[in-house]
């Protein structure tokens, strides 16, 4: 048997414990599959002294995780410590310019700078591995680097945020508002304190950036990404998009269209017989068509230790056998910078909603602004009759122009008897 | 860049032809991943002269599969000419024998002697690689080798044969019987002029032999898999499954037990609120549950010339990049000889139907020989009331031996009251 490989760990929080325990409880089946011993040899965390689920007291200490980077009995630093910035960006720089492999969990690090790490780690002969940055239950970055390559792929559309599935599951079962079942959530650690960049999409964005790049060969482009968040949802809309038959989920969605590529992270309208509709609560899944190897879908656990610790002992089974390769499937400088699709060009039907005061003709003065910005009506729904009263107004359209639509809307949103922001969310196709 | 790694391709039809045109097509990104070229230098099929969707009169044609083996120029064999011995036996146990790596579809050599075959490579330090052996549009095999290896899985389930799914999805939206839902696929070129090891389960088998290995580490054991077909599921019982919410799926089930492994082959009733139940038409799906990193569900295309030519291509890039690994995930050696869990020690619930005459007391009797084997109802159904006239009870038990079901059965169908022999499917669990 060859060499034990040797791995430097830079956190050992929730997934660095993880780690540490899985490589101790799977250490004969692991050395199988990479045909040598992985041994950590050097660990670096915030707190020296905490208890871990491993002991580790025999591995040397790094107050400073950059150290690891330096040290000549680590072969591979993996990077939990987090942040497109900072620590984590310095330590990864600095393992692969000292030719040193890295795994990393790093979403941020890599929808930012991605491309640069990615040249880099070629420069240097080393490999660069993010399993556990996208959904570390569902191996989907193996899936679109070494399994689903033989064709070229239209479109990718994932459930990447366990948290905002979460709440959207949790507003459909109990019909409560977004804030309280956001205060419920948290207070069940099922979200975080500060939970914008779960329900701002700012998470599910780092995600679907990396996805882009392994399914269209381009490089990663975070900036090119519009997002929506799911803050706006109402137990209404949920409701309406139940009769229309609909369930609304925070999507990611990347696609080739004839102007470039598209990214998008909103809440969307998702047909009710597909199965990304079927995810449910804190599940992740990604569905692509993968040309005449057919469409796919995938689902299971994203975030958490276990999954979070599956996906980063993979990454390292795979650099311990010498399973490199590019990180995102081709050289770095074949990744191509996208051509952002732009928003005029964007077409999709759209489910709006409008809060209006239930007096004659404001049915009328909607439907006018629609019709001036050529935005056909495919169904609607009015319910509730009290005179003078807020009532809602719902309708589908037909595919029109995004910024056509967005036109329509603030046309209609100055009016005296629409009483709040209108609500606008695209349809998925089937 | 490194020498081309050169491919000797045995079997020129749909697949093989597959395989050659992602080869010509995407040669370029390939070669990215692959870390070098990948060329077919040499090619064997039945007719030399049939027109191929590429064009291969340049390559060197062998009249027989065999002499790619023998050949200097060849790297490689893709093994497509199928079967569990004869040429495709032979091939596979020359080509490693000579040093060359074998990637292969075919599922019933492996089921039948992936171990020996498994050792064979090892000893002489190549590559078998078979992802195109089980639902070659999910790439479920690098999953399980490579992707969650982290924690022991507790089962495995598949919907694995798409002819099968395809009859049942019919069925039930025609509510034809069974021999007509066949016979229009057969037209339809769904099925095989004969069908027998789609119908019959075997395919079924040799699929779930293979995932059963990956997943528990055990060497094939196509012996050990207890298989039933769905010729015998009627109408009635897909209606029925309806009624009490569920679907009846053909499932590949694999699970560790107290007493070893459980390999079994059978139509089941699917609760329909799990992802298997909505798998529809002729496509494969694979759900498991990976420990804590969670239950996963994967769907996607299984066969024909796009997935099985996809999953092909995947293998021979891993093979050019020299990412070989043990075939099943650990040396040869330590592939265990699976202890099968016994037929008498097995646990279900199970949904029965009767046709009976209905006549007084035919309840009476089905009752006392259940009640008589310890089989307890949990829900009952009958319907249709014509004195004299078979009708059918249909029941749900509770968890109980199967062996004391099938006796209770047997003296059940012994009855003159009860016209054909009962209809007995387990239960799936939720």
């Amino acid at each position: 048997m060859n060499d034990p490989i040797r791995v430097g760990l830079a956190g050992l929080g929730t997934v660095g414990g993880g780690v540490a325990k899985v490589l101790h409880d799977q250490a004969r089946a692991l050395s199988w599959r990479a045909g040598r011993d992985i041994r950590i040899t050097a660990v670096s965390a915030r707190d020296a002294r905490k208890d871990r689920v491993v002991d580790l007291a025999h591995v040397p200490f790094e107050a400073d995780a950059l150290a690891l980077a330096e040290r000549d009995d680590v072969d591979v630093v993996v990077e939990l410590v987090g942040g497109e910035e900072g620590i984590a960006r310095a330590l990864v720089e600095r393992a692969l310019r000292g030719r040193k492999h890295v795994v990393t969990a790093n979403k941020a690090l890599l929808a930012r700078h991605g491309g640069a790490l990615a040249a880099l780690a070629e420069r240097h002969g080393v490999g660069l591995k993010f399993e556990a940055a996208i959904c570390g239950g569902i191996p989907i970055v193996k899936a679109l680097r070494e399994g689903l390559i033989s064709y070229d792929l239209s479109a990718v559309r994932g459930i990447l945020n366990g948290t905002c599935n979460f709440i959207l599951t949790q507003m459909e079962a109990t019909r409560q508002p977004f804030a309280e079942v956001l205060a419920e959530a948290q207070r069940l650690g099922y979200a975080e304190a500060d939970p914008t960049l779960d329900i701002g999409g700012g998470d599910t964005a780092h995600k679907l950036t990396l996805l882009t790049s392994l399914a269209f060969g381009t490089a990663p482009d975070l900036d090119g990404v519009r997002l929506t968040g799911i803050d706006r949802i109402a137990p209404a809309d949920i409701a309406f998009a139940g009769e229309f038959g609909y369930r609304i989920k925070l999507l990611g969605v990347a696609r080739r269209t004839p102007n470039g590529i598209e990214q998008l992270v909103n809440p969307a309208m998702v047909p009710a017989s597909t199965p990304l509709a079927d995810v449910e609560s804190s599940f992740n899944a990604v569905a692509a068509d993968a040309g005449e190897a057919g469409p796919f879908f995938f689902q299971g656990r994203g975030a958490g230790r276990g999954p979070t610790a599956s996906a980063v002992v993979a990454d390292l089974v795979d650099v311990a056998r010498g399973a490199l390769g590019p990180a995102f499937g081709r050289p770095a400088a074949e990744l191509s910078t996208p051509r952002r699709e732009s928003a005029e060009a964007r077409m999709s039907a759209y489910y709006l909603r409008f809060q209006v005061l239930d007096v004659p003709g404001v049915m009328a003065e909607i439907s006018r602004h629609l019709a001036n910005e050529l935005v056909s009506i495919e169904s609607m729904i009015q319910r509730g009759r009290a005179p003078g009263e807020p009532v809602a107004i719902v309708m589908i359209t037909h595919e029109a122009q995004h910024v056509a639509v967005l036109r329509a809307l603030q046309a209609i949103g100055a009016s005296g008897r629409v009483v709040e922001q209108p609500c606008m969310i695209p349809m998925e196709a089937a």
